[in-house]
């Protein structure tokens, strides 16, 4: 093999440095985790695909990695069909296949392929409290933390393989979860130093009822969609698409209070009571909201910041109640850096009804980009050696592995150079490493039963003894 | 959807118990690899074929799972030609089918495949180590944990998705490595409570010493293969073996000290080196043992057992000198828990000449099975609650969550109830859970400013202010 090898596309090596930043962060959102209850639980990476087809809408389906049965797949119960249209498939450009060649092409490819890469965690949780069912003891708070995969057109910062950080709890319609859901999210970026994020909140019943009152009920989706950009194309650009999907202008007028939606929580709470005041499922969304918020304000957040936001929709179809998502301080220009909100038939799906759930996702990979922007990654987050050992040849090399073994056992973590080659390659390795300390033990230091311990910040060096040593490497 | 969801052969659901216990040892091993210096790196789950296939062997060409193209795999820049023979391959078994058409059948899965799920951590870390060979700083201690998939026939404890852990240093010959690999395998055993375990060790230079003297050279493979039955079949079973695969009867007499070599690891030693005394190689490969042997001597190990075992081989065609393998107490019977050696040429593959590798690898699964039975996993493994605060409703569970957020900011692990339902149930949850503690906090208990600590196992009650709770929490 002559060229250099590579990976696939929308995938990623991660270095020693990158390893030890993830497992910090991800070892953060653990510990936060299972301090306010959840349990962790792990799926296989890959599932039977009627598991996952279907469960992602169309787009989704397509974006699923399918697995090629193993063996010789041509080898099944049954004789496989080719599809008949095949010829002409090929000839054709992935645009223009039509429906009945879709149809043909999946069925060959379901016969060829069984199982599928998980493309989210919800998905297999869901199966995984259907089918565990009577082993769970409800409400089940879980937590799960495992990389999903995505066929998506590979860009800068979209990857074909990441990780999910996901908290739900199934089982329970109680508000209160709300409640410490956004506490969780305050505990676990104030804890990574990430301090003044927003969350921002909304409920789905809300968008409901605001599309109820403007007589728009059977536009809700298109009514969301467009209301969701208001950041981004302003008013005028929301208003116009809202007219293009068949909203009318008096429906424009009484959406007017939204646009300069502002103010206290308190004086938020109010224009919406005002506005939804005609709408059942409308006021519904503003109680719940309002429980939230007061008690999360009772409570009090460390650093976070909670704030209603009527425009937030998210993936409207799947939440039933709230709907979470979190910004970045404004400092720092990135997407969401978690979601989540609640679901009221969770497990319909896999035929376990009535289970209400409510989660939320941390974003690993934005997380990481924004404390590396903010260098918020504490100094010693690297998994790096305390002090190397110089190897002066097979004598020394011993005196040092004694040294080496009683300073492991008090967690110090020290490594002996493997060869006996010139000191300044290994002071080298030292300095690429980032390892502070070197540690010198000749014929010298034997004989008077110490070591000479270098500082390859300051090049300081001291004759020490074993107690010596083990002080200044705790240090 | 009406019958339950499942998920497919060969791959498991991990529950909070089963996560919490392997996520201790896999902690245990990772604490263990960083103090001696190994650093972490992670690949990505899959690899570009031609990365993967043709490094396993046939059979591991077979065994690697393949992931369909994604999108329209059959809109390639180029048209697919089917298998010409693809309808006399649908009438045969997979058994029967010819040479010709296995080649066909490959072309064709290569057309439609391109990628494909790691097999083990060994060739993506060669991959990797080529790949940014310019960043690394060699010798390079690496060390990678994370699943790999193989589409072996599932059975009893053998899966088709499992973690590997896997410390590799690569770019020294130095035998101090292989000194402090026996240390590492040692020191993690001993940290998990798993005490006297034999860590058998020998060379392939001796075993190619031993086919040199006898005569049987070109027979290398079939001789060690044999030789490694020796613990299944006796002395009787593998001259038998050996004489099938043509191996002399002179030889088997040469052979004859082997069959009791036995007595301390110097007798050991002694006779080896009288055995192997006309074989440079064979000689070479009694050195090497010594060194490593002697100074692991002299460094002790703490509850480890060092054994020369000279009919262990593992993968002989991938190791080139040290051959590791550890074996749990006796009490237990179950396989290797571990094994592992020096390979002289690991990045060959990928176009790196001359980098010696050698490495050890951890069987997670295997070392879960043998604590489990031995009952050394720590009861405090669980990540459960240290306590359940009982719902008695709203005004209650706004005055319990006062009191719940200031103990997790101690870092105490306590949970709400999130309904305010029977408490009975509550209590009932708190029990499945292994929850040790309630909270009761009712109207009396907000009068006084109390709480009410309920110790779930002995069933006794007392009534303590905010300090007494922490503290009684925290012991």
């Amino acid at each position: 093999m002559a060229s250099k090898p590579s990976i696939p596309q929308g995938t990623r090596d991660f270095s020693p440095a990158e390893v030890s930043k993830r497992q910090y962060i991800i070892q953060t959102i653990k510990t936060n985790f299972e301090k306010f209850g959840f349990q962790p639980i792990e799926t296989p990476s890959f599932e039977n695909s009627d598991t996952l087809m279907g469960k992602y809408g169309e787009e989704g389906d397509r974006l699923i990695f399918k697995i090629l049965n193993s063996g010789n797949f041509f080898f099944n119960k049954n004789k496989i069909e080719l599809p008949q249209s095949l010829e002409v498939l090929q000839t054709n450009s992935a645009e223009t296949i039509n429906v009945d060649q879709r149809i043909e092409l999946n069925k060959f490819t379901s016969r060829i392929s069984e199982k599928a890469l998980r493309y989210d965690l919800t998905v297999p949780f869901a199966r995984y409290v259907v089918q565990h069912q009577n082993e769970i003891e409800f409400p089940f708070k879980r937590y799960q933390i495992q990389p999903v995969w995505r066929a998506d057109r590979p860009q800068k910062g979209r990857f074909r393989e990441f990780f999910q950080c996901d908290a739900d709890v199934v089982g329970s319609k109680s508000l209160w979860q709300e409640v410490e859901l956004v506490q969780l999210y305050d505990t676990v970026f104030t804890s990574l130093g990430l301090e003044g994020v927003t969350i921002k909140i909304n409920n789905r019943k809300i968008l409901s009822g605001i599309a109820e009152v403007i007589g728009a009920s059977d536009k809700l989706i298109d009514f969301t969609v467009a209301l969701d950009k208001l950041d981004k194309i302003g008013e005028d650009g929301v208003k116009k698409e809202m007219i293009e999907k068949g909203i009318s202008e008096t429906a424009l007028v009484k959406l007017q209070p939204l646009f300069s939606f502002s103010g206290t929580f308190a004086d938020k709470i109010k224009q919406l009571s005002e506005l939804l005041a005609s709408s059942e499922e409308g006021m519904k969304g503003v109680e719940e909201l309002k429980f939230i918020c007061d008690n999360v304000a009772e409570l009090g957040l460390s650093t976070a910041i909670l704030d209603l936001d009527v425009t937030l929709a998210r993936g409207l179809n799947y939440y039933t109640g709230a709907i979470f998502e979190v910004a970045a301080p404004k400092t720092v220009s990135i997407g969401s850096i978690g979601g989540g909100g609640r679901y009221d038939d969770l497990t319909g799906i896999f035929g376990l009804k009535n289970m209400s759930g409510v989660g939320i996702s941390f974003g690993l990979d934005r997380i990481y980009l924004v404390l590396e922007e903010l260098q918020l990654f504490p100094e010693t987050v690297a998994a790096t050696s305390k002090a190397l050992f110089v190897n002066y040849g097979d004598k020394e090399a011993l005196y040092a592995s004694q040294a080496i073994q009683k300073l492991r056992q008090e967690n110090i973590k020290v490594e002996l150079y493997p060869d006996n080659v010139k000191v300044g390659k290994q002071f080298q390795y030292a300095d690429k490493r980032l390892i502070p300390f070197a540690v010198i033990a000749g014929d010298q230091e034997i004989a008077s039963n110490s070591y000479s311990l270098k500082n390859l910040v300051t090049g300081e060096q001291v004759s020490v003894d074993f107690e010596g040593l083990k002080n200044a490497l705790l240090a």
